[in-house]
């Protein structure tokens, strides 16, 4: 259809400009542009397509939000932008990589001023956190889902799940359950606060990834839970695991379980050469970030040692 | 969220392998993967992202169809999934790019296996055709809608929107009302046949866009209707137009103005200097492609000259 026009009025003409440009124009045009030059983009927005002076490699990666599945309609919509783009993000953050720009595609029913006008500012929010452009997508009528297109630049190396190597320490950037307490608290409160604020807007961990990517032999982020995208890292490396899961941080104690199995977190899971760690460790604590070892790989099987019960992991088509 | 994973179960485990991922597996892995190291794609699902080695530009562009709104639910899936692709191609050839890749994300209400399996034979199709692989994307539950993203390498010149001259002639590819036709002749009959088969597998003009793109001063593919598509051209190029609409070749002269008006169309429209029309003629001639004058760039004005009535746009949002 149509990428994000930069449309000025045509006057004195006998042709109507359609509703949907001016909402491009006054909604999502411009967002991040003084970030266009130094991320390398050659023409955002107002054309078929965006173009990118790529000198190198470049990651790319896509995610879709559904309204009643990935959040709540309630939710505000400065939320609703800003987590869209944060879970796309933290997939270039488990790569290792910098992101560089990203495309929106927005269904929704209708047209409401005032929300369009609160999702911008979480677009904007999340754009000048990580600088980075709107560089196009698409506006279109449906029920609402945003899906998200991000490019990224790789460090030297490219963290991926398949590297693991039996021996190496597993490793967590930070506490599971902000998804499920977060929300959880939303729903009660429906208030901005401490324990809302993670999920309302989750941190995509990009610096944590960049710093991290020289040190691994893998990693992943726990979007989907952690045993889950644990069960991803060891099917793709070849490698089992054994995670003592009371070795997991949790961001409740009263609520373990589901901390660990709600998903929807955004922290990094990744694998550390036994040679490596101490280095790791000293770099990542001199930035005061922490890491938690959690599990060692080895044999072929998952195996979970815990005194919380059966894990059971989140799935939408369940 | 996550990538398309390319999963082996995990066996003797505790853990529970969802069915997001079996459906991934089955069928939405591997298409077109035998195009991945000649179209310069490093990595492809399975992982948090996928990677391209880019030595040049690169050309991005996400379309998203909705049901309801740009196909019918009762539509064959192979269709659906062609044409969510189709059209965010027809933004690649509007520039004058070459497809190397594209990312889907599908978001659906339910999982059923004969639909899927259509869907999949609907991207295998196009696949093939442009030779094309799938790199990724995102599986979700929600009502049904696709969003895809593009990524293409553009020719030494890129075709813009905005680079039309006064004196420029305004040309045409192809015949408009394909989409209109297509979709009434599909209420009636719900068959695939000569009238159907240009809505329901839609052809994106890679080779016509590329052949165009050295003779041409702007270009901008027709999909939200050919009045509608050159004002966009018009107001990014700062220049006027007089568009003989009686010279606009209509798929079926009983619906001229239906043609004209509803869209749907992936047809490209361009801007062609003078002294260089007759060579792209001689050129398009002999590769049995046709290009028809419609009209000349000039003023301020778009000025429709027609024995029709008033032309309306299509808008999503009206």
């Amino acid at each position: 259809m149509v990428e994000w026009a930069q449309l000025a009025y045509l006057k004195d003409t006998q042709v109507n400009i359609s509703s949907e440009f001016s909402i491009i124009k006054k909604y999502l045009s411009g967002i991040g542009a003084s970030y266009l030059n130094t991320n390398g983009i050659n023409l955002a927005g107002g054309d078929d397509c965006a173009v990118i002076a790529a000198n190198s490699k470049l990651l790319i990666s896509t995610d879709t939000s559904v309204v009643g599945v990935h959040f709540l309609k309630s939710m505000p919509a400065d939320s609703i932008a800003y987590r869209s783009v944060a879970i796309a993000l933290s997939d270039i953050a488990a790569m290792g990589g910098k992101p560089l720009a990203f495309n929106l595609s927005l269904a929704m029913p209708k047209f409401n001023p005032d929300w369009m006008k609160a999702f911008k500012r979480g677009l904007q929010k999340i754009s000048r956190e990580f600088k980075l452009p709107l560089i196009g997508g698409d506006l279109v009528k449906g029920p609402l889902q945003i899906s998200v297109t991000v490019l990224g630049r790789p460090e030297k190396k490219i963290l991926q799940r398949s590297n693991a190597q039996s021996g190496d320490i597993l490793c967590l950037s930070g506490a599971v359950g902000s998804g499920y307490i977060g929300l959880k608290e939303y729903k009660r409160s429906g208030e901005l606060n401490n324990k809302t604020k993670p999920y309302l807007f989750p941190s995509a961990q990009i610096d944590y990834g960049r710093m991290i990517a020289s040190f691994t032999s893998s990693a992943i982020d726990i979007s989907d839970g952690i045993i889950q995208d644990l069960s991803h890292l060891i099917s793709s490396s070849g490698v089992g695991c054994i995670l003592d899961l009371d070795k997991v941080p949790v961001v409740d104690k009263q609520y373990v379980k589901q901390c660990l199995e709600f998903g929807d977190d955004y922290q990094l899971l990744f694998t550390v050469p036994p040679k490596k760690l101490l280095a790791l460790q000293d770099k990542l604590n001199s930035c005061k970030k922490k890491c938690h070892t959690i599990g060692v790989m080895g044999g072929k099987k998952l195996i979970l040692t815990n005194n919380n019960g059966s894990i059971k992991n989140w799935d939408h088509f369940q």
